[in-house]
């Protein structure tokens, strides 16, 4: 049974019909999400209208009942776990693409849309929406915007709040508002729509987003470029981005990234490599192969161990095994992983790198550190045991400590998967105590009963 | 003699020194901005750090006077008059150039330092920051985030919201807040250094900002293209901004304009020009000649009279000559007018212009449209006799009308001048009543007082 009250469960049976399931079979599916935690809801509700939205939150208010809003719970930081109880708000069903309009570069979308189905939508327009995270086939636009999804695309083409133009949202005081116009420029107003995105479902509940598009590089060309050391690779970065040709994207394996794609991932790299970038250029078939070339001028320099150029798609899809033969060769390593994505300013990355290495040796385990690099942005992988006790303790105090190294570099606790439960409780190194307060007095001003998303983003 | 209570101008001079200004000649040069409207302060502060920023707001506060940021007073809206008097904030002597770190893409600079002169000390490393208002070289940059700033090259690469990584600034209780991080990726928090942005002073003081900058294009071309009529030239910008190769501008005239640079202007331009489009590039040299080819391709089409190539700087000049023969030429319409930057969605050009004409004939006045095509975002200048009071009845009224076609177009009140005084009472038009009491209640938490700004930007 659930723990709503009785008034407001016959309330949003009546509103809601067949979309309202409080079934506990039903609720385990809304439980958890790619964090691996879990919190059973008391209710789920399947809104198909903004009008439902609307009632809805109104409806909880008055009862001071939690709601969650949830995309498909792709998020790695708990951002859409029902830790308070409440009503999972799923946006699965308001999943219609409204309006495509190429001339204007603009989608007009419910946030329940899959990324992978509008681009799937979006391709006879020769259009594309950047935000690219790995989760793209199965994560939902609202979602997206949620948590400021970003992906390695971001080093050319933005993340998630750089590409909407207006968003319709309801407030947790029931209030429908409307942020930003689907123009590529305004000036009226402050920017609300800026705000909500990344804001994890704790200021209001996204109804409606009208998407900045953008014509989609008719080619693409990658290349490999291996390292001797990571502060060699790390100065390419820096010349890579202080050029005029934006690559597409700019990752990076630090020499135990690259050690594992090669012995356990099978990948065919050279024994000497210290760390690898894959540099990958997009654009027009007869200005691509120009583009590479200023690319492959800015990779060379010292301590350039070799530089593979992919010619052909069969080429760059060898070039990316190495990088795809990473994730599955980690749990050789250990069992359990951490996954952090702190960011830094790109020229603080040999910094972020050798510090991370020596919290490996000060805490006795392996970090590995792959990434996008364009952005600063590591995903940095604090590999343990989580059977072990002692380990598990040891990989909590390393990562807290990571991000102390990153935010001491000028960066900033996390570049793409957001805050949510993860890492809430940081915050405050991050975040100055007066500017932190006014977050607080924000979340107040959009949710007055602090209904929406309790107990994320915000430290207690 | 300031009107300022005694006890705050004691305080106030002794924390400013020779930075504090009561002198009626000295205050008269900060009693107005471009928008020739005047109110003169009742002090001006010329403050040189950002102490001295958290003091000065602190004992207005205590004391409820009005403190009025500014630049150099380029706007075109009264943003920065002021009308309930108190403390003008000039920031002309925090004027310095803190770090430029190419590596980083990032310049870190004090919120005086103007436009130009950062675009002069970047220029050696290649880079630029993006927004150019026409003020470029004599607006700062503080001013220029406060009001949110484009200019033509904001269809390629945004305008100040776009380009701004990081913010420091002090709220209206004088606390100083540190928004956003000095990384091109982040996902930390709520976003409130956009939201600051665009936010005319009103919110917070800028005292110091991180940049996102550019690297610079090696070579620029351009193309002139000119239609039988503006839905012949609004299709092609639609097929322009449809295609991968974005432009760096693309410039509007309509018929009027073309007419006025024709005749007064003596630009070289045929007579049955009804719309005229500039379409420029900007790039690497080798792969421009392809850039440019692809837009001619997406200007070629249905209406189109001629496509002039300008293949150096020098035809490039002569092409732009049409455009800048254009702002005097409006002089000899009328000796008064309103320049309002409303922006419509790129596709709804058209449907603005022709409507924009209709009212012309409505209000019998001459409506002249050019401006940022690429962008949706049209200055609509309304030329009338200001010594004549029907006609600046007729004329006031007319405006108001254009607010609301912009509007009912799915475009909004301004792209790049802001709101305010001139376009402050328009924003209910714009802006929903929910969304527009939250605006408010944002003010609040940032201003507890309102002391800053007062006036501006919100409706009374």
């Amino acid at each position: 049974m659930s723990a709503l009250p009785q008034s407001l469960h016959v309330e949003l049976a009546a509103l809601l019909g067949d979309a309202w399931c409080t079934d506990p079979s039903e609720r385990l599916a809304y439980a958890f999400d790619n964090s691996r935690r879990e919190s059973l809801p008391d209710a789920v509700a399947l809104p198909t209208t903004r009008e439902q939205v609307i009632a809805l939150i109104r409806a909880c208010r008055a009862h001071r009942v939690p709601l969650v809003a949830r995309g498909r719970g792709t998020n790695t930081t708990g951002a859409t776990v029902p830790v308070a109880g409440g009503v999972v708000v799923s946006f699965e069903r308001m999943n219609r693409i409204l309006d495509i309009r190429p001339g204007d570069r603009c989608a007009v979308v419910e946030p329940g849309v899959l990324n992978g189905d509008l681009q799937a939508v979006l391709q006879p327009h020769a259009l594309f929406w950047p935000p690219d995270p790995t989760s793209a086939a199965f994560s939902t636009v609202g979602g997206n915007l949620a948590c400021n999804a970003g992906g390695p695309r971001a080093v050319k083409y933005g993340a998630s709040r750089d590409n909407v133009l207006a968003l319709t949202a309801v407030t947790g005081a029931g209030e429908l508002i409307e942020c930003g116009t689907a123009t590529t420029k305004g000036a009226t107003g402050y920017d609300l729509h800026r705000l909500l995105v990344g804001s994890e479902g704790t200021l209001a509940l996204i109804v409606e987003a009208s998407l900045r598009l953008t014509p989609a590089p008719a080619s693409r060309r990658a290349l490999r470029a291996i390292y001797r050391d990571v502060s060699s690779a790390a100065q390419a970065v820096a010349r890579l981005m202080a050029q005029p040709v934006t690559p597409s994207m700019l990752e990076f394996m630090d020499a135990h990234a690259v050690r594992l794609a090669r012995d356990v991932g099978g990948a065919d790299l050279p024994a000497d490599a210290g760390a690898l970038l894959m540099i990958e250029a997009d654009g027009d078939a007869e200005t691509l192969p120009h583009d590479i070339e200023a690319l492959a001028r800015a990779a060379e320099g010292d301590g350039l161990v070799s530089l593979d150029d992919a010619a052909d798609d069969a080429a760059r899809a060898k070039l990316w095994a190495a990088r795809k033969a990473l994730s599955p060769s980690l749990r050789t390593l250990a069992p359990g992983k951490i996954n952090e994505d702190v960011v830094v300013p790109v020229s603080r990355i040999p910094a972020l790198v050798d510090g991370v290495q020596a919290l490996a040796r000060e805490f006795d385990l392996p970090i590995v550190c792959f990434g996008h690099a364009g952005n600063g942005n590591l995903h940095v992988n604090l590999m343990y045991d989580p059977a072990d006790a002692a380990q598990s303790e040891r990989a909590r105090a390393a990562m807290a400590r990571v991000f102390a190294l990153a935010v001491s570099l000028g960066g900033t606790l996390s570049g793409e998967h957001g805050i949510g439960l993860a890492k809430r409780d940081f915050m405050p190194q991050a975040v100055t105590p007066p500017t932190l307060a006014l977050m607080r007095q924000l979340k107040v001003v959009f949710d007055p009963d602090g209904i929406l998303n309790p107990g994320k983003l915000l430290p207690p």
